[in-house]
């Protein structure tokens, strides 16, 4: 959202400019003898998280150079005496099935026990500590990314920020019209999937027939995790613009049949690996049935983002998704003559998609295209689509193919304008997860399925 | 705010048309019917509310000429009777000095009261009954335009209206960028002085360095009253496109010394003639003064919006403020030959505020012309400019005029540029109001003062 | 409550006694001189205010005779001018039947506005300003009691209190173990029907199958206007006993069919005259079958403060309502022989309750007095009984006369036990109203009705 | 509080008995798949949490016998793999040095994983999930005093709980009269020093120079987890009942000098070991600087829990506290000869407290007593008395030795009436908590160490 966060906005303007600061030696060594003070708890807790929350401020006065070294000092300087391990280990294997083993085990737990996460826990004591916390991961996976000894101490603040942010922490909210404007503004930040243009587009988001969800957690109040927009309509949507146009008609939301997911955003870097979208979904359903009995369809429209990456990507993709005798109709609507590479090429420019004649060509061959990345196109025996891995693996069914679905230029560029419906069927959830799960099965309608078939050539 | 309320908001788009109704013969009489019913109580004072309730939707149905003929009805089918009122005059005025004169007075009032008021009270049982009743006192204001006998309606509904947003009822709120969104779009529909152009404007006008402040009434809460919109600086402000500048730095609000009030606006049209200005002014400076103890001075940065045409519709104003030696400077700043006529036509065109030397000899005309519009151009012994019978009613001193202080369009033509401020010292607002309610004295400074001397010629 | 207020509570025994006060001569020509500076606004509206505020504070340091004269100097000081009145009414009579009368209409109503309304609401600026002219108000009705010449002034300030307690502005809130204890603690105080003996007693009427409501003014949040206490049972409730204890088991709510109205207080003294009791039932009855769709039965279990007095003040009420076969059964139940001042010194004497053929002997003729009292005892063609008045004024009808109803000190004192259910039937309300209102005839079910009937001698 | 819960309260009595039930061989077989299929997350985690907290249901309805058979499964069938464990031990220890020891840390630490914690965590899930995990830990200690193998369990669950509860989750309200009744009500239930005797006794300590503060978690908005009494005072306080006397005028709180800590209660079991006190003290300390900047001394008014018993079960305790000279005079006060078993004897009956020359007699064997005892008697290093451990541990010093300060039949049983002042200076916390928790050092004043002094014989 450009727009809104360019540089006429005044805020922030009087916040100083980070310090450029490398960690000199003689920085180093205090730093790490005041998380050494805060690990041992030294003059009690209560101290202890004061001195951390100094600490805390610190940290975000360094530069980029100098939080990697933070963190480093912590991941490498903090972790469990290898010998007391030991010693642990050899009195666990020895007690092993005798009533004495969980005893042992606990102590050999104790002994693996690091003092990064007290460390880090103590930053809690920050006014803003766990936002903090959720921030300082994301700049941990930054470094992570070339720095692989720092992954101890990622796995540690993951399991604490799942511990902290456990589902039945979190609280659902509807966000309306009525919302704090300084919260919508995130929302116009955040969206990920269909960028909200204007604060008009953002209340014609929240109109009457739409809807708006967030999870938040209790101690990140002004902070959506997550949240998901949904259009109430009559018939599965199939095609965005149509969902988004301002100046369409408002339904009176009782008389909707379906609701249609058609955006969620994920909003907090350092929460990579914390799931809660299945959740969030569960409970949007529920509260949308409880306040309209009449809604019978819950369904997503969604992108397919990685498919034209993938089709490049895949030499056989493209050529194998088309006949001869369609490559030849497209051909003859494009008005030159065509090879699988030129057919490439010809797609690269959205231009084809105003020229009915040669869309309609090419109608066939990319939603057969389409439904093979979605059903066929697996790596560990998932799908390589991340959307679909998620739908997918939350227990919805890949419903319909959406021709000329999304026609703005992200749609146009990552998927040729197409998108795709998942329904979620809540009788069918459980079922479609474990066949998912155990053997990768993909619960897919027909009018996808048949896409599949050997085209007749 | 076009852009705000144009025609691609979907929001009450399925808002049946009002229904065309003339107010038939037949019509006429049910209507009339079902107010006596509900002046009578028939059934009871609940079920008189809910007739009166049902009553109330008719009204909101009706086009306007039937709404004013409903008014019509109310206005002039209950009224007291006059022969009741005669005898109780006539036992009132024998009554005169005697123990049973309160008794008498109490009767006389009693016979004078009508069932309008009754009638119109019953409605405030609708939903947003307080909300239908000010919105209808509006519909009244503007029959009453041509409808003088509608006078007597409209001044028991005044007096009933300023019983009900008594300032004792009223809730001051600060609105911030925390508030809900519908909230600050009324602030960007109701603004009244210098226009919100966007959702960045609006932000920018509740920044760190800025306040904003509105009267609520616990019963239309999501209405703001009047609010007033207010710029810390330090010193006096005397420009408002630099109060009203999205890329100026935001000042550390515990270093101002001043505070400014740059906008008031009313928003409600059938409140006119219940007033809570002054009050609003006086609690926002306590609120301030509060938060930030440093803030010393309390003024405003107002528009002169009658000034332009004033001075065209007083002959001499213009001529009478400009020597034949400033005359003759301003002619050669513009190049060509210039008369008093010639003056106004040079005035009327924008064009002389980008020219330096001309404005700068247009100054101390144009400054002096401001001067005796504001401290001599009376009616009835007040001010004609309406902002100045307001602050100056409040108590406020004349402080300075400010030049090239609003060069906007609007400011352009109202006033070419020049703004004015209004100082509030606490201590002197007893007497300045006693002083200008009394004998029309006007608290101004030297500053302003000076520019009434003869011009020496 | 005398436990929750008695001399043990520590709260408030700072607060300095009232200084006992005489209003000398130079104290009331001061008050009236500060009544006037604030009457005719010196200093503008803000000035006046804060004037009134202060005159507000002395006022509440003024003993009973203080605050008595100083209500008097607003009734007898502040009145219109007769001589104005007097000019102002002769237009009137002279416009009459012309276009110039709603005109001259609306002058007279002017001309006779007093200046002691104004004082009064400027009395609101205190910070408690609405609590503080309710309780002034009650000062005055006690005054008036001895001084008739207040009653104009109590007039006026019925008249606006009336406007500013509309019930429009009125909010329903439910009081339930989770309301605040200051709140809780104010029904005990002002519970007056069926006194709350203990918090343990409280806690027991706000169980899972008792509601309690209340309305609130927006400006006096912490104190409730009037209260209702609701049992929801199976079946009409014939005892207070049964409702009241401690130890019965709590019925689910939602399996309840009957909501019995037991208990119903007014709170404010000052608010005589000001009604809402009807709105609140009315709006408890929404409520509660908007919450518990299966309740289908809304009645009360009432009780008959005045039959007692009034069977002593009515000499033959007594002997008229029971047959010489009755009273020998009773005299030979009581062991002695009896004549009708012997009934009447029988019942004195609460131990007939307790002996069970002395009782039933007694059932029909107490019933059958109970039957006149309430049917046939009437003052203005309405019946004597002050909660018989309120209940079929709203339109309830005499349901059923409950036997050992109520065997409490008071109980047994004020009605032999006795109590009654008003039943509020939606359907039949309006036409309730009417024909009592009209006719003062009264709805009352046969069960009730066969008491009148002569008993056969 | 018998008075609050006894049999005459209504509430909960529709609440079923749970079933007895022992788990037989096949609900015990059924209980553990529905356990494993949990810990897979069979079809997903929603419905794992789905189903979680039905089986959370279900252990509500077990019995306790039941209950712990329930929790013996998970404790004992849930553990990680030995053999996994040992593999990856052998990786890390053959690791450790080389840039790989982070990563096989990483693994051993994951191969030591439970699925324990995952079950537990699952639960969550339910209602009141925070709360049923609480209590849940409150029925595991329970059982662990006779059953150490659940302690691996139990070490997993606090390990989560201490993480749930950071104290950066928690929130510090005050309590006031205006709190919910229900909120009051658990004050009564849970307050563990000075027992509230009545809601006026409970009112008395909310009144304007008392102050009380809870932490709450924000999913459990219902229970106080830790709660303080402070009474607002001039100079440091002596004597409970001064404190708790009714009776006694309530203080204007901005003249106090002096916050006194009088009860310090925690309330939940299963939150032992998790601890908030130290930081409970801190933040309310903070918090009441804050609002009354005049007071300079933050102590407590303690009682000594353990003196009777300590002194009882350590054989020359008394003896040695009094001189010969002492012991005479103490016989002769008593009236009948003594020996130090019969100054035991006499200690015993509280009736000494009434005889002042006998009492006077015993003040100084008495102090010198409870001297050593907080002084001198230890247990690991630290002293026995629990009280002392908590407000020492936290950085108090031992400032003053109470006599007759808590004459109730508890205070007198426990020890003598004595009780102790613990003063917190915020200065000096810091310093006494490294003496303190690095050599055992007891801060305390010269006015409690003299008693140390060997008697003068």
């Amino acid at each position: 959202m450009g727009r809104m966060n360019d540089s006429t906005a005044r805020e922030g303007r009087e916040r100083p400019a980070p310090a450029r600061s490398r960690l000199a030696a003689a920085q180093r060594e205090r730093l790490l003898g005041e998380l050494r003070a805060c690990a041992r708890g030294v003059g009690g807790e209560v101290s202890a998280r004061e001195r951390a929350s100094k600490l805390g401020a610190s940290y975000l006065r360094l530069d980029d150079a100098g939080r990697h070294e933070f963190l480093r000092l912590i991941a490498l300087e903090f972790g469990p005496d290898p010998a007391a391990v030991a010693e642990a280990h050899r009195l666990f294997q020895q007690s092993v099935g005798t009533p004495a083993q969980w005893d042992a085990e606990m102590h050999l737990r104790a002994a693996l026990r690091s003092s990064r996460i007290r460390l880090l826990t103590q930053f809690n004591a920050l006014p803003q500590g766990v936002k903090f916390l959720v921030d300082l991961r994301a700049d941990l996976l930054r470094y992570l990314a070339d720095d692989a000894e720092l992954a101890v101490l990622d796995r540690e603040l993951e399991a604490r920020l799942t511990a902290w942010f456990d589902v039945g922490f979190l609280e659902l909210h509807r966000i309306t019209w009525n919302s704090p404007a300084f919260l919508l503004e995130k929302l116009i930040q955040y969206e990920a999937v269909h960028e909200i243009r204007s604060w008009t587009d953002l209340r014609n988001r929240l109109e009457a027939d739409r809807r708006c969800y967030a999870f938040f957690h209790p101690r990140m109040p002004a902070e959506p995790l997550i949240f998901v927009e949904v259009a109430l309509t009559r018939a599965l949507a199939d095609n965005i613009q149509a969902l988004l146009d301002e100046s369409a008609p408002v339904l009176d939301a009782r008389k909707a049949d379906t609701a249609i997911f058609y955006s969620i955003s994920n909003t907090q870097k350092g929460l990579r690996g914390v799931s809660f979208g299945s959740f969030l979904l569960k409970r949007v359903i529920d509260d949308l049935k409880r306040d309209l009995p009449r809604l019978g369809t819950f369904a997503t429209l969604s992108p397919m983002p990685d498919l034209r990456a993938w089709t490049e990507a895949t030499p056989g993709a493209l050529p194998d998704s088309v006949t001869p005798e369609e490559l030849e109709k497209v051909a003859a609507a494009a008005g030159r003559p065509l090879d699988p590479a030129g057919l490439r090429e010809l797609l690269a420019d959205p231009e084809w998609v105003s020229r009915r004649k040669l869309a309609a060509a090419l109608h066939d061959p990319l939603l057969r295209l389409a439904a093979r990345y979605l059903l066929e196109a697996r790596r560990d025996g998932r799908p390589v689509d991340p959307v679909a891995r998620f739908h997918l693996g939350n227990g919805a069914r890949l419903e319909r193919l959406d021709w000329m679905a999304d026609l703005s230029p992200k749609g146009l560029r990552r998927s040729w304008g197409m998108m795709v419906n998942y329904l979620y069927e809540p009788e069918a959830i459980e079922e479609n997860v474990e066949r998912y799960s155990g053997r990768g099965e993909i619960a897919a309608a027909y009018s996808v399925r048949r896409y599949l078939k050997r085209p007749k050539s």
